[in-house]
């Protein structure tokens, strides 16, 4: 992409971290279910609003990582929003494939605290092995 | 609170980031919306589930904080659920005041990206010197 898409002032406007980066959550646009948080960089957030789909930045790969590029399960874009501390991005999606997690589940966030510990209460929809593989 | 509180297995599993922290997402418990986001650490979050509200580390501030404690806008907790990297959680909670936001909005994501600008679409419930004043 051009550079000169990165320098608009909307995107000047997103207060990044010392790493360049901040959450983005993706939120169902019907559910409002909460299905995961990743991280943007402004050629993340600038390729997100261009394609239309969520596109974030993978911190334990150092690459852009156009979610749903290996599993098909991409994050169509309905809106996108700003927090009031210019921090935090949140996004509306349409969760294609209907599994935002890598373990197969519908969202990541799927433990939920019971009696002093975390217990996963949400289904694994399809095998990890069959999403990813080629 | 107890050193030994902030030791439990639960409270060691979450991966805090280099400064001890991880994003804590507010969603309100009927709605679904995002409310807010702000950091916990060990402590901020042993203290979440003990007091049954939402209590976060100001980075700002350097110092605890009990959602509500001035404006009374206080974060009473229903759900507490971790990601699938264990390192974010996501409270359901129920927005005491209906105002989540130091704006005096209901939530923080009041600006949505319109033509090239975030334009806050959110009304103003309640003047902010209003809610802080003392």
């Amino acid at each position: 992409m051009k550079n000169s898409d990165m320098s608009e002032q909307w995107i000047e406007q997103v207060k990044w971290n010392s790493d360049g980066l901040v959450p983005a959550i993706a939120q169902d646009h019907v559910t409002g279910k909460v299905l995961m948080v990743a991280w943007m960089n402004a050629e993340a957030l600038a390729l997100t609003v261009q394609e239309n789909r969520a596109i974030y930045w993978s911190r334990s790969r150092q690459k852009l990582w156009r979610k749903g590029e290996e599993s098909g399960h991409v994050q169509q874009l309905h809106e996108i929003r700003l927090d009031c501390d210019d921090d935090v991005i949140l996004m509306s999606v349409e969760q294609l494939g209907g599994i935002a997690c890598h373990t197969g589940r519908e969202h990541c966030f799927y433990k939920t605290l019971q009696e002093g510990e975390w217990v996963p209460v949400e289904p694994v929809l399809k095998d990890p092995n069959s999403i990813y593989e080629k």
